[in-house]
């Protein structure tokens, strides 16, 4: 069997707003892609067939989730992570670094890397630029991303600095523990915070390392859609234009199609799965919390013209009523109806790059 | 439109085993059926379609969780509850009077029926045989249950002889109540707890009211496989040859087996999908605890020969993750198994029945 190669190309692009085609191992990712994610090997509430069904070309795994339960060994010796959970498309693993920040005990950052104690257990643990890099080879992941420090915010022009320095040696480091293999990739993370130059220096540095593509970093923490469109601005100009652009953990569909028309290809964000199991559902107009009471009554479906399952088949006083209730089925179907508008939101920002229009349907 | 008739055809017997066919306003019932329970109007963790797939013909609703949350009054509005949760088969529903003596609080017993409190908000109803009929026609139930006393295990001939007594008069009042419609039904519940003369006491009163079929109540609740057992010998022979049996609340595949060779054709339970929620799977060679780290890097399905979606595409390695991390997706393979399970038992009961063969596959 032929071994494909990892590839994109940018079929169009409208200002600054670009359509483009990666090429895996695993398939074919058309972008601007949004990608839902399947923090421990399951989309929640979705089987993978259905994640498939609204659209997505590739979903997220977390490394950090992963290391800890079922191991990446156990994966391994399963036979990968696509196997695993079923999902013979895509898979793009982020490197750990954000989650053991954000989620385990007791951290002790180093020049080496990080150890921590598990969040669930207290089992004490490391990552590192290496363990980071082999532990997404043992998944199997499509695209590995390299090993970093998640500069938080605010943070002064010197700790961003020497943080964005930090993530530039580990990322020298990821990339040389990084097993090429046909058809998958390694992406950089550019750091910096919201310092220009700073930014400016880590996309030059990682591009020297010449990774398959490039993550911005380091936003969506806290900072504000302003300030983040403001970074936006100007780091994807710092990238090369022949190569994917993902901006990680963004995000609500104002952000994703701001980002979009400053340069961006790939996105993640647990926002269409968490919010559905919440109650809250997307709509053309905002969003819908189907718990108010208001909705009791209601036989109508989320949204009038969607094509979703859900909207196919169930009113708004059905999911009312299981929501309210905690059933199962209520985060099954409100899951499936937000994934499906977020493809639906991208697919159509697919088709007004093609087009060379402007987005007019969210401001 | 040609409205159909409910009716019961005996296709073949094997002893007392009985092959049949249910003909309903919402489709046919192949018995001996199964029935998964849908309490609050939805079957735990399956889509409906999926539920239909497995080959259920039929599912069970419960009139005391579904008058309280949405309201018999509010499914109605929607246009009854095929139509409220997406499952235009035909749906049996109980009267309430199991739950409102296991879940409400402050019950009172009188001539009347039963005042409560709701076990969720403290809230009093009343559910009388009227109120219980009225609420399943407003249901639109397709076979809706008269208004039972279950009576409790152990209990003394003179309480059950009372029990049973009260239960025959509500039976009267609930036919009375009951509103006939081409290819509905309503059947009526023998008592008499363990006690054969009360059994034949109550299976007399009850014929003489002319339901469409005939349920025994009573039993799985504490009383044990041998007594159980014992009672279905003689309880089903009291019971009209042209109208459907249905034993309520069973069981086990080996309680089902053993009940349909006593002539019974119907029943109901949830154990196929509060076991898969709490990681049990049922197997040809009983049953197995997903949960046990014997499973952790296994990666044969739940059941080699097994036709079913978890089966075909999911690992017990991967089960046994998900179900250890208590993902939704765990529950969802696991009860889609065993539904299918359980359905696959009732086609091979079928095909044994019209063979003419007695059961060998379990004892």
């Amino acid at each position: 069997m032929k071994q494909p190669k990892f590839t994109f190309q940018l079929l169009n692009q409208h200002k600054k707003a670009r359509l483009g085609l990666i090429n895996t191992a695993h398939g074919e990712i058309r972008t601007p892609a949004f990608m839902p994610v399947g923090t421990r090997g399951t989309v929640k509430a979705m089987l993978p067939e259905s994640v498939k069904s609204t659209g997505a070309d590739i979903i997220l795994g977390n490394t950090y989730h992963l290391m800890l339960r079922p191991g990446a060994e156990r994966i391994a010796k399963l036979g990968g992570l696509h196997k695993f959970m079923n999902w013979p498309h895509p898979i793009l693993t982020d490197s750990g670094g954000f989650q053991v920040m954000s989620l385990s005990n007791l951290r002790k950052i180093s020049e080496e890397g990080v150890t921590f104690n598990s969040h669930i257990d207290g089992s004490k643990h490391l990552l590192s630029p290496e363990r980071a890099t082999e532990i997404q080879h043992l998944l199997d992941s499509t695209i590995s991303m390299a090993f970093d420090e998640c500069t938080p915010y605010p943070v002064s022009f010197d700790q961003a600095q020497s943080s964005m320095e930090l993530t530039s040696r580990w990322a020298e480091r990821s990339r040389n523990a990084f097993i090429a293999k046909p058809g998958y990739a390694q992406f950089g993370i550019v750091q910096g915070s919201v310092y220009q130059d700073l930014r400016k220096k880590s996309a030059s540095v990682l591009q020297q390392l010449d990774f398959e593509g490039y993550a911005i970093g380091g936003l969506a923490v806290g900072e504000g859609q302003e300030i983040m469109f403001k970074v936006l601005n100007y780091t994807p100009d710092l990238l090369p234009i022949n190569k994917p652009r993902y901006l990680m953990g963004v995000g609500k569909p104002a952000d994703i199609i701001g980002a979009v028309v400053r340069g961006i290809d790939m996105f993640d964000c647990v926002i269409p799965t968490r919010s559905g199991r919440n109650g809250q559902a997307f709509i053309k107009s905002g969003t819908l919390n189907i718990r108010n009471s208001i909705h009791a009554e209601d036989d109508t479906p989320l949204e009038h013209d969607c094509l979703c399952p859900t909207c196919q088949n169930y009113t708004r006083a059905y999911l009312h009523h299981l929501v309210k209730v905690n059933e199962i089925l209520g985060a099954m179907l409100m899951t499936w109806h937000n994934l499906f508008y977020f493809q639906d939101l991208m697919s159509r920002i697919r088709d007004y790059i093609k087009a060379g229009k402007d987005f007019d349907f969210i401001s």
